[in-house]
Parts: structure tokens; sequence; C-alpha cells
């Protein structure tokens, strides 16, 4: 199985900066230990990250017929992309946004997600962890035979 | 490390009523799943099912000095116990926040969590494997070292 | 047919307090009026009352498969619980929703129900008459051969 | 005890459309069933349709010193026509406001009567039940001896 | 100069209904009145009242030409009657917009009124001294020389 | 193909009033343009105008089998008349929204319609063009097969 | 019987600035007017102006026992001073509330007044013949026995 | 004159928990330094603690002819319990409400109080000082011969 | 002990008007009662009125370095004066705010004060009670050995 | 006259995905459709999409001196991107907002226009035949001697 | 060219309290920078602070055809005197708000400054530094030629 | 010191459009009178402009380690672009928010900045002096020895 990992604007720069708020692995290093996981769950996994909306959306519309997951963290565009919820909407591939830290529990313009009706599932506020849990989902999912 | 999963109002009615929202297994069932995946992750997992706000404020309580997680599904009370909130706060045991349909897809009202803000996390949209997935966000944190 | 009766928090105290608003006879009167309707038009009537949001939530489960129609004056809860509201809902049986006072004319908070959107209809404003229409509308949902 | 029962906007077209959401009687036969349910308690009913906020107006100011209870279905005058509310405050008879549908289960919009406050009670959601449960509300105001 | 003065809905009913509220004198002596305080100033007044939104934008539409001042109480109306308002701004006739009582000083859905924004001034609270102080302005602004 | 164009209130004013905002035509001269258009186009053309909210909904009733097509420009009605939109409903007659001047490019009030939600489609700021759009609208989904 | 005429803050500017808007008479020329009016009317009238919510509230308070009458042009304390509303409904005089421009056809925050709720009713939109209507209101309640 | 004071959810962790915010000492230290003060002032005291909304509705019904004041701190109950507002409005024995913080200087959910308007009066802030001076209250109002 | 007790605006009213909502003691009966029970608290209570906001934040400004606390009945100001707010910042000397009346059980505005983030805490509805209460509060402060 | 066709986000995937929403014809297809009408009604007609905010932006800067129409499809920037509207209002071309579906008759969200105060009207609810009544109104402007 | 630089309330005390927030330098300190800046940039420099709302606007009254320009810090006015503003407006000399703070950056209800309508410009978060900057845009706008 | 000048969406274009409201300089000149003022203050300025929101994030990344300060005007994205907020939040280089135009004197939508709260301060209202002002004020910032 599949899976595409989309980081969205700004995540690029973690483990240089605000490492209280988003730990201090770079994304390299995250990436790693996503794709060690996914190895030992069976799932073949590819990176994607970017600071534009447009190249989230272009790689969004290709992942259609490659990949049978997306596991998406767009930071930022959660808030107000609602061009990035019409292409999941549109692509039709299982999606399950992910968040570092817990978007309810800081400022209220963070608490709303415009992508979420268009997702299975949300996990959020584990750190990098949140990331391995999107796996073990698509993971448990198969298991336990659930859409 | 002991972790003590606290089931919400109506939940006692799981794989009974509506399962085409929220599956055909009952709460005995999904315990037991929760159990097994516990043992093979090496933790030691306790349940209670209240549908009174009130005797879930007392179990949270009690779990002070003997839990070292919880692991909530507070159903309904999700959006409007502030009195669950000061519950969780005051006792301070890292809380992970559980939905087995994704909130943010559904009605207005369900998208807001007054309990998110003093929770660890959040996990949402998977079914009963939302309540594995928070298993493994406490395997994995102590796996990482994380706090 | 079974039928049966929840009153919600404080109508304990009916006939007692605040007569100008609610009436002059107490709960055990009104349940005898509504007994007694009740057996006139054929139906059986079972009655239970709490303070208890939990309480309520343990009845209305537990009238599954035993009562065709729940009666239910909500009470203060009617404009907070979501518990209840998800308690009729994985009950499944049809509800009719009872005010003594008309909720739109008071003050602000009261003129919006949670429970409205999971019950059959609502009757509001026609102190302890209102429980005898529910169960007229019971009768003649039956005898019209409406759903 | 002389009763008028008046129809609002589009209730003329009932029977013919939406036979899903409103029955499949046509508004005169919704006016006999009424009309024998009336004979039965003792009440001399009278109807009045109209499509026009001003007729309907006009009708209530006639109906002073004539009838000694309306029983009104607005439709969707119920969520805008403060005019209609001025003319039922005016005339000062007891009003009773009925809908067809659980106004507080549909749009957002219609959960919000600027009638309610003038009116004695609200009866809603059980189709044409809600005119006789109307009648029989007059009927046990009566009986009970309550104002 | 000619001055047609418009009633809206329900003031058809002054002086019979809430004369605490509105007063004792009928339309037809309030409009004796305003005539008698007309004929004083020089002003020539026609009346109009109508219950019917369309009857009163008709109105409005045939006095272009005719009327140089238009006094109107919009009643209920003020509050949502935008077609009222485009058939003011269509017809370009100056306009008073009176109110018997303080509608700032009232309910909140009183207090704003979608008519004011194309009339030119209100004066609300006087009772039937409302409609003789528009007279008295159009008398001082003719006798000042303003717009 | 029959086509109903209903124009709103204070349209009978066109042409008269505000020429620059709606300009010079009058309301005959518009329905003679859309008349041409519609006969070039293979419609059969049909006019109501009325400034009465219950009027418009009588024409709506009587336009059931006879029409295939609304066109409507509700003018001011567009923002609050409910029972407009539920004549639409009941009427079930693919109904087209038109307006002169680019509704959301005006006053707050102007940016929301309460009738969009029932009507294919609307046209808006284009002057009396926006008539000939909908004519076209209906000539082109016939030629292109959409419903 | 006696009357004080309260100016608010900045109109001692009156027809220096503005003029387009207010006029080009300045305050001593309109009350003048006033006073000329009053005399003609059997009027006593004072006159106070002040830039300071606090004088104003001063002068309210010694205004007691000795005006019949408040007329008051609150100008921009219109729309927040609580200080200035509690004044008033301390003092328990008689106020008539003036504005010289329309305030519901200007700013948003113009359209509410938070001193209309203990004011018996207001005249704007006039010029300085607000303030000369707030004098034939006077004249007029005293001639017509109203309160 | 007996008092009953009543402590809301969360508060028999006093003491142990979030000292900086609520202070050393248990609720037993608490109670007994309100009962010292009680004495001190003439008032029989007597305690209550619950988290179970329906427990202290029940406590509360029970107060009726026995207390002739209540002190009452509802804790998270505060802010939704419409249900705790009417059961004192039914019981209609005088009632403080208390608060450890200040409510008003913290979250901005916290500011809201639903049972304020069936209270007395509310003091907040003062730490387990709030209770004593809910006490001089009561004694205060006594030796001042207010109601 | 110093304290400097601050009356704001109106409230040299206090004994003249509206003694069924605030009592009938002069405002300098009030400060005697208070002096009274400072002296007998071993506070030494001096006292200040203004009608105007700037005085006010001057009285504040001097209390600096003179007085250990304030006790201040804002008034109106409660609900808008952020200026005031700024100065008690500024002043940091500790400050219990006082309302006669129950400020969360009257009109919507009143239920809001923008002064309470900067209090110690507020004391509300004891009518003048409130004053002594604050006292009380100071006194129980220092016994106890709080901030 | 020439005229440029833009297509905001996700359009490429037009015919591919969710036909029962959005057509079964490919974007290309569509374009051709355009195309011929365009050729008909003499208009030179060329395309430019992206998934890019900022390549609309370049594009539509570029379009000024060389096309004298814009017909705009913005998708999902139509609800919040500023830019794009900054981008309109700079460039000074006149454009047509032209929407797939009725936007007033879905999401909540997705009523608001951003763009459209910014634009000379706009056309939603006709599926691809949405665009041919965008070079309709081009066609007719021209043909009627409008602006 | 004169320059009048306003201060408004609670300015007296800086440099006093709360330096982290606001620095250590005095009013007077303050004046002196500014002061000397101007004269280095050819502008004649005077100050005046008030923490009275009508002090102010006598100021700006006086200030009419002897300054050029108005620096003005309306501290906490700037979020509610509608007084100030209306005085700016009639005063008609061009304005630059100035905040020590960044007013955007801090609580909800600063973020308003309902005197920036009326406002050339506004600087804010630069501490003391952006009084200077107000200087150097009126020298710069001199230099520049702009008006 | 080293200064980084961001220019966002759309001013590519100055000079060139709508010279009423931003003047008639070209961005490039624009840039050599910042330049300019640079080099007299002692600062080394770069510029940047793009039309692309995730290339002014790329440019705020790359600026790390570079620049001592960011001088950006974000244009529309001011108010939505939370990506933006992310990416300054992120890089940590005191950031100085610039506008041309006085935001919160234009439309409603424009007054909020959502960058605002990860700035040092703002600059609005003064034309291109805006950009200068940015510089003195990293200037003065030095010259004053603040942080």
């Amino acid at each position: 199985m599949k899976v595409l990992v989309l980081h969205g604007p700004n995540l690029n720069l973690l483990g240089q900066r605000q490492p209280e708020l988003y730990g201090t692995k770079t994304l390299d290093q995250i990436n790693e230990e996503i794709e060690l996981l996914g190895s030992q769950l069976g799932l073949d996994v590819d990176f994607f990250q970017s600071n534009q909306e447009g190249m989230l959306i272009d790689r969004i519309h290709q992942a259609r017929g490659v990949y049978q997951w997306l596991v998406f963290n767009p930071a930022a565009f959660t808030h107000y992309s609602y061009a990035l919820r019409d292409a999941l909407q549109a692509a039709d591939i299982p999606t399950i946004e992910v968040h570092l830290s817990n978007i309810q529990a800081r400022e209220e313009f963070r608490s709303r997600s415009v992508l979420a009706p268009v997702c299975v599932g949300q996990v959020s506020g584990f750190g990098i962890t949140s990331y391995l849990l999107a796996l073990y989902a698509i993971f448990e999912r198969g298991r336990l035979g659930e859409a």
C-alpha cells in the first residue's frame, strides 16, 4: 500500500526553530522515522513538502491512481485553504489530517480546520508521533477490515 | 505503565445502534481489543464507562497517583462539560481525547471541544481505531523519549 | 401501545413552587391525569422523573424494545444536554418534546432546543395540557395511519 | 366556542406538492378533518387561507369579538412577519401557533418564530395532527379550567 | 405644499387596542388632528392606511409628482421591508419616518429601521404628536430655507 | 418551451427612476427585448410584475403545469421573503434568479439571497442583459442536453 | 415651563466646520432660534454645552427640581456613555433626544443610542430644526394633555 | 439563622491541586474556617459538596423550609447549568454566588454566570475569603435591616 | 492600613433617587457606615466621588504610595472605561470592584466589566453592604496572611 | 474583442471527478465549446488555468492592455483571496465572475464572494453554460451599447 | 511648521510604571527627545497631556488655525471615544495616530481604533520611537511633496 | 546592519494603477528612495517582491542569519495568510509591518492584520513614506539602545 505524506508551509524549518513547540528533529529525520515505521507496517511511504498552496494542490492531483492514502499536515493552510479542501475532495483519496501541536489548545484561529470535513480523521498534539499514528491508523484500518 | 480508558455517555450502546456510524462491535469487544493491544505494547489498561458527568469526574479524581495516562472519549460531554475540563486540569494526568467520528466533519456544534485545551492531543474519526491510536501514542511517546 | 413519560430536572417540585407559571398541581396529580387520558386513548403509560442527566440517559436506553413512544419534558436540559440528544438518537424511539411554558416566549436562552432535531415534534406552552396533547398526538397518528 | 383556523402562504398547495414532507391530503380534506374533530369537541370552526400577509392581518382584525381562539399556521411568515405579530397582539385573541413540520429540526432560519412571544403555545412536527392537537388544547384548557 | 401621510399595518386599530401604549384616539381622530395642524401650517394633507406592503408601495409610486413630502409610519414594516425602502428611494420624495413609541426603547428587534437610510429624518416616541412634529418639520424646513 | 418572467417590487418604475443604476428603459421596453430574444431562441415568454409578495406567490402557483421555466427578479424580496422561497420549492419549476445590479457589490444586506437555495442559478449585475442571459441559459441548457 | 437644552461634545464648533453636514449657523445663533420659538410657545429655555461627559452629568443632576424638560443632543456620547444614561435615569426629568443628522442613515456605530431607552422620544435628521421640533413636542404634549 | 454552603464540582480537591490558584487549604479546613466565622456571627452553617449536578439540585430542593440562606460556589456549573438555575429559582431561598478566583479575569467562557440572574449577589476573586464574605453579607444584611 | 474608596458617576445622588434599587441612604451616610466599620477593622478610610472619568484617573494616580487598597464602585464606567482600567493597572494598587446591584442580573450591557481583569475581586448585589464586604475582604486577607 | 478566460484551482480536473456535480466534460472540451461560441459572437478567446493564486495574479496583470474582458471562475479562491481582488481592481479590466455550481445554494462558506465587489456581474449555477453566458453577456453589452 | 503632540490618559505616568512595557523614560524626557528631533527637522512642537477626554477635545478645537499637524497618542481612548473622533474630524487638521505598543498584538479590545478612520496614518509598536516616526512622517511628506 | 524589504502581491504595479490611492512612483523608484535613505542611515537594504505567498515564505526562511530586520508590506496577504505569520514567527527576525494606505480607514476586512501579533510594530497610511519610516524606526531603535 502506497502512502503519500504531505508537509505544508514552514515545516521545512522543523528542528531549527521553536524546538520547545515542535521538537528538535529536522524534517529529514522525521521523514526517516516515518519511513522506518512504514516499512515495519508494510507501507510504502513517499514525501512532499511545499510552502506553496498550488504546489500541494498539484501534488494531490498527481497522487490519484498512485497512492491509496494521504497523510497531510497542512500547517497554517488548515485554517483558510478552501482550495486544498476542494483538491482533496476532487482527488478522493482517503486522507488523514495531522498536526504536531494540539490545534484546539492554541490561538482561537487555529481551532477550526476547513479541511476536516473532507478527511477521514484527525490526529493532533503528539509532535512527530502524530505522523506515526497516522501510519498506525492505516495499518489498523486494514487489519480490522474497516473501510 | 497504567492507563485508564474512560468512555462517556451513550457509549455503552456501541455495536447496538447506528452501526453505519459507529461500527458493529460492542463496548466489551472494543475494550478487549484495546486491552489486547495494550498488553502487546506493555500497557496495563483499565476501563470505565458512565452516562453521568459526576461519575466521570469522581473517576478522574481517583485516577490520580494510580494511572500515568488517561484515554478519554467524552462523547457529547466534549462540547459543554467545563466541569470535566476542570477535573482533568485538577487531576493533572496526561490525557488523550478520543472520538470515534471526525467531530469537525459533522454538525457545527460538534466541532468545538471544551476539553481539548487541557489534553495532550486528540484523535478523531477512525472508529474504534481511535482508541488504539491513543495507545500507540503513549507507546511511541515513551519510545521517542518525548514528554 | 406503551408510552414512557420522562420528566426532567426540577419538575418534582411542580405544584409547590411558582404556581403562577407552572400551575398548582403536583407531579403525582399530573401523572394521574396523564394516566387517565392514556387509558381512555388505549395507551399504557409509565413515568420517570430525575434531576440527573445520566439517570435520564440510562432510562432512555432501557426504554428500547419496551416502549413505542417517549414523551419527554427535558426542562432545563433542553438547552444544553447534547448527551440526552445522543441518547434519544441512539435509542431511536419516536419522541415528543413537551414544555409547560412557551419556550420561545421567555428568556433568549430558552428559545433553542438542542433536542428538537431528534424528536418527532414539540408541544409547548399549554401547562400540563402539553403532556395530554402528546398523548393525543400518539393517538391521532395511529388513527390517521401516519408514520 | 368559536375558533378561527388561519393557514399562511403556500398551504393552499397542501397534498399536491412535497407529500413526503407535508402528506397527501389537500387543504380542503384537512379542513374537513379539523371541522369533524371540532364538532366532536364542541368547537365551531371557521377557516381562512391567504398567501398575502396583509389579508391575514385584516382577517385577524375582523376576528375580534367573533372568535374566542385562533389556530394559526403562519408558514414562512413565522420567521419574519413582525406585522402579523403586532396584529395578533393588537387583536388580543388567544392564539395557538401550529406547524406541520418540526421547525427546530430543519434549516436554521426556520428555528426562530417571531410570533411565538405573542402566542399561548406552539405545536409543531405532527403533520396535520398539529392542527388537531390545537383543538384538543382548546378543549382541554376548557375542561381543566385553565386560562 | 402637498403632504401624504402613510400609516402602515395595524394602525387602523389605533384607539381600540393597547391604549396604554398607543393612546385612545382612533385613526380618524388622529387624521383630523393632523389635518387641522396642516391647515394651520399651510400644508395640504392626504392620508392612506394599509396592512399590505404592496399597497403601500403602489401608493408611494403614485405619490411621485403629486406630493412634495411623505410622512410615513411604517409600523412593523420598519424592521424588514426592504421593498418599501426601495420604493421610497425610487420615488425620491423627501420622507419623514414617524413612530408612536420610542422604537429604541422597546424590544431589540424594533431598534433597527431598514427605512431610515432613505429618509430625511425620524421622529419617534411622542404618540400622535410624532405625526404633528413631522408637519412642523416640513413647515420649519420651509421657513428656514433648508433643503 | 414556455417561460414566465416574474418582476418583483418596484420594477414597474424601471426607466423612470435612478437611471444611472438601472438604465433608461421602461419595463415594457425591457419586456419587448426579452420577448424578441425569446422568439429568436424558440422560447414563448410571458410576463408578470407585482409589488405584492402574495400576488407573486399566487402567480408561481398558477405557473405549475403551464411553464417549463421561471425567470425571476425578486428585487428586494430576495433578502427576506421565505414565503416566496417556499412557493418556488412547492411549485418545483426550474427557476433562474436574475438581478439588474451585482447584489454582492452593494449594501451588506443585499449580498444574501434567501431564494438562491431553491433556484437553478443566479445572474446578477448585467442590467437588463441579466434577463437575456437567463433566456440564453435556458436555450443552452436545452442545446447541451443538461438537466 | 422651564426647559434645559443640553449640547454635547463638539457642538460648540457648529457653523464653523462641515457646514454641508451641519449647516452654517453657529451654536449661539441656533440657541437664539430655539429661544425665540420657546418664547412663542411659552417655554423658558436655558442652554448648556460641554465637551466633558462629567460636566453634562453634573448639569443634569442640578436640573432636578428646576426644569420640567430636558432637550438633549448628546452627539458622540449617544453611542457609549452609559454614565449619561444613568444620570438621565436618576434625574428622572422627561428628556427628548435630538440629533442634527439622521443617525440611522450614517456609519453603523451611529445607529445605536444607549440613551434612547431612558428618553421620552427621539428626533433626528432635521438639522437645527430637530431642536425646534423638540420644543413643539413639549408644547403639543401640553396642549393635548398627554403625559 | 441556618445557612447551607454548597460546593460544586472538583472543589473536593481543594488544597491538593493547583495551590497557586486555589490555595493550600483542604475543603475540610475551609469548612472549619467558615463554620468558625459563622458561629462568631450567629450563623448555623451546614456543608454539602458534589460533583454531580443532579445531587446539587436535590440538595437545593431539600433546603427549602430548612435554611434561610444558600452560599453556593457552583464552580464550572456556573457557566452552563440552567438546571441549577431553575433549581435555585424554584427553591426561592436567597442565594449568594461565590467564586474563589475572579471569574471575569480568566478565560472568556468563565466570565458569564448563568446563575447570577437568580442570586442576590456575587463575591468572586478572594480565595476562601469569598466564602467568609458571603457570611458577612448575611450578617450585615440582618444588622442593616435590608431584605 | 490606608484604604481609598472611590465612587463613580451618579453615586452622589444615592439616597435621593430610585431608592427601591439603591436604598435610601445618602452617600455621606454610606461613607459614615464604611468609615465606622473601617475603624472597627483597623482600616483608615478616605473617600472620593466624581462624575468625571479623568478626575477618577487623576485620583488613582495620586493614590500610589499613599494607599494600600482601593475599593472602587465604577458605576457605569464599569462597562466601557478602558482608561480607568489602564489607570488601575498603572497604579498597581490592589483594587476591589464593588457594585450595589448584581450586575449580571440586570441589562445585558451591565454584565461585562472591563475593569475586572485588573482587580483582585468583585462584590456585587448587596446594596451598600457591598462596600462593607470589601473592607471585610481586606481585613480577612490580612488576617489569613493571603497576598 | 479579446477575452481572457481564467480558470482557478482544481478546475484542471473537470470531467474526471465528481461528474454529478460538475459534469463529464474535460477542461479542454469546455474550452473548445467556449471558443466556438466566442467565434460565433465575434469574440477572440484565450484561456489560462492555474492552481496557484500568484500565477493567476501575474496573468491578470499581463492582461492589461491586451484583453477587453476577463471571464473568471475563481473556484475556491472566491471565498478568501483578497490578493486576487486587489489584482482585478488594479488591472481594471471589466470582469465577469463565473461559477459552475450555484454558490449560494451550497455550504455556508461558499455563499460569500470576496471578488464580487470588483466584478461587473456574476453568473453561477449553470454548469459550463455559466461560461457561455459570460460570453453572451459581453456580446449583449456591446449590442445594447451598455458600458 | 507647527506640530501639536497630544498625549492621552495615563501617559503622565510614563517611566514610572510598567517599564518592561513602556520603557523607563518619563513623559518630560520623551517630550524633550521629540522636541530635539523636531528642531532638527524644522518642526516647532508643542505638547499637551490630559486624562480627560473633554480637555483633549477642547485642545483639538483650539489647535485649529494654529497647528498644521497633530500627533496623537490617544491611549485607551483609542478604543471607544467617538467624541474624540468627531473632534478630529471637525478640526480637520491632519493627524497621525501613535501608539507605544503594537495594539494589534495585545488584548482583543485593543486591536480596534475608532479614531483611525479620521487619521492620516498610524504608527504603533515602537515605544517612544513611535512619536519620532510621526515627526519623520511629517518631514518626509513635506520633502516628497505629498499631501 | 542588513535589512530586507519585502513587497507582497500586486505591489509590482505601483505607479501604474490607482495613483490617487497609491501615488505615481513605480516600485523601482520607491526602492531607490528606500535605498537612498538606507544608505544615509547606515542600513544595507535588499528588496524582494512576489505575488506568490509561497515565494515570500521561502524568502523569509532564507533571510535567517543574513538580515537583522525585515520591512514587510504584505498587501492583501495581511488579512488571511496565517502561513506568512508562521513563517515570520519561525524566522524570528524582527519585522516591521508596512502599509501604504491606512488599513483601519478602509473596508472592514482590511482593518484586521493576522500578521501584527508577530511583528514589532506597524506603520500605515503614509504612502511610500511608510517604508521610509520603517527605516527610521530601525535607525532610531539602534540610536536609543532599545531592543
